[in-house]
């Protein structure tokens, strides 16, 4: 996007904050939810948003529309994400973090039968769903938007409220590691830092805190590592036998595909991850040239120039060598 | 440390950083040096400094008193690192995040040497060495210190000076996730990061440049992994032949540990590295509770209450069960 794009953003950015702060002053009955396979953007983002609706005395419901995993549990006031009750009226819903309404899972239909519909995210591929969209795929995070919304509410920016959208904002740009993190990113950083937020404790919970059984499957998914291509591609793979030996179940899986990539010399990494015997999802990584949601695309897969993924349904082996093959083409 | 103490250090600091402005002032033959086994922070330290410098026509010499690292190779004027001459004429050595004249190594003569000597650095152990000493043992890295500095001397911190200090200061705090990472911190890298830095071309560098080498030796290591004392405390061992078969050296060890301290439930972490046949040089990891520097004292080591290290001369089965009696202790 160009520089001008951004500009404009901004500008509507902020006529769009201004409607979304009346439509909350309107409202008594406020529902927020984000997308399911939740993450700490969007469950910092949702508890966040939803402390701080509840000191400006609105009746705040953050919908749970899929399971917390165990490293957000620590997470101030995580009891707030409550099962829907299909009688509550619904004034106004807000959607953060979610580009489109089928990935509200249970929670789509909430958002359709509510009388007005806020959709607040950073994700490029936002289909602007909502009455009044705040999307900006210049934002790190989705927390730093909800950041940005509390402050021009008037709503002061506590401890709990803070640490929630610390989480949000270190987890969705890998501890400011990302390209998505600015100066901005920074900026609200430093603020929150002096809200008097204890770090440690976040960053021993999010990034210190690898469960054994996790640890084992890291291991044993990097001992079949494959180094092709001279260097530049590398393979791993993860069968169902193995996260049986480990205790592991997939979602364990995350992490190993950035520590392949992260080699020296390597440009695409590849992990293969058996679902089922002839289910094969595969995440992909490059690190400057490859775009790999090129790839992922010709197997009806999809995602961004540097990270995607998709599944092909056929025995993991038969599927390396169809994958290898398409990857080849970028380095013949 | 009280807040009191932070206080004082801040007020002394200013009229330190006064001196030491006049003091470069007033020298046209700058030297400067930092501590042998260079990491990121000195040496981002070190060129940020030199840089800025030379754009106040100053002449300026970077020692080079040890190997640079090839992680920090792609740093802008790297080539400014020079061995001695000992003939040259020195007005002022600024010596920069290195706690004693010794650690200097080579450079620990020109510093004697020179007219006047500064001592910059954010070590709590710094020996206040320097005709003038600006110790901050607040600050994140050497690197925010230097920033202060640039900015107080009134040099404008261009791409290639910020760069250096982004440097020094992601390395020093683990991309702002150590203690040590305040809200100065962040303010300090949102304003270098307004200067246009390349982060995706020095994140890239810096952590996703692993060599395969190490990646192997990282998994060889990893696979001697064995947790005792119901979960709490976790071994690794890696023997020269580890090394020779992964054609790595000791150096390509360094993560192993923090990676199996952030096991969950695990308080105590140890590396066994063989350097002779009976010669072990033990790293030790805490997450909580046990001061392990207090374990590593008894055997002629030390260093923090989270991080120690020590020697002990047998072999490696034996060392083993000598420091797990040692560490039992604490669990029993």
């Amino acid at each position: 996007m160009k520089k001008t794009d951004q500009t404009m953003i901004t500008k509507n950015k902020n006529v769009y904050f201004e409607e979304c702060i009346e439509a909350i002053k309107n409202s008594d009955n406020i529902f927020l939810a984000s997308h399911i396979h939740p993450d700490g953007d969007n469950i910092g983002s949702l508890l966040a948003l939803g402390m701080a609706l509840k000191t400006f005395n609105k009746n705040v419901n953050i919908i749970k529309v899929d399971d917390i995993p165990k490293d957000y549990l620590f997470l101030p006031n995580i009891d707030l994400f409550v099962e829907p009750n299909p009688k509550d009226p619904i004034d106004l819903f807000i959607s953060l973090d979610c580009s489109d309404l089928d990935r509200l899972g249970i929670g789509k239909e909430l958002a359709i039968k509510a009388n007005r519909l806020i959709n607040i995210d950073h994700h490029i591929t936002n289909e602007n769903f909502g009455d009044i969209n705040i999307v900006d795929p210049f934002a790190s995070a989705t927390g730093e938007l909800v950041y940005h919304l509390i402050k021009k509410i008037g709503i002061e920016i506590n401890k709990d409220i803070a640490t929630c959208i610390y989480v949000a904002i270190s987890t969705d740009t890998g501890s400011f590691m990302y390209d998505s993190t600015t100066s901005e990113t920074h900026m609200i950083a430093a603020d929150l830092i002096s809200k008097g937020i204890n770090t440690n404790n976040i960053i021993v919970n999010l990034y210190q805190s690898r469960s054994i059984e996790r640890t084992k499957l890291f291991l044993k998914t990097l001992n079949t590592l494959e180094v092709i291509f001279n260097g530049k591609v590398a393979f791993v793979m993860l069968t169902q036998d193995m996260l049986k030996e480990c205790n592991a179940n997939m979602e364990d899986s995350e992490g190993i595909i950035s520590f392949v990539r992260d080699i020296e010399g390597i440009e695409v990494a590849c992990i293969l991850k058996e679902y089922k015997e002839n289910e094969i999802k595969l995440s992909l990584r490059s690190k400057n040239i490859v775009d790999v949601s090129e790839i992922c695309f010709k197997f009806n897969g999809g995602g961004h120039k540097r990270a995607a993924g998709c599944t092909i349904f056929d025995n993991i082996k038969n599927v390396k060598n169809i994958i290898s093959d398409e990857i080849y083409k970028y380095f013949r």
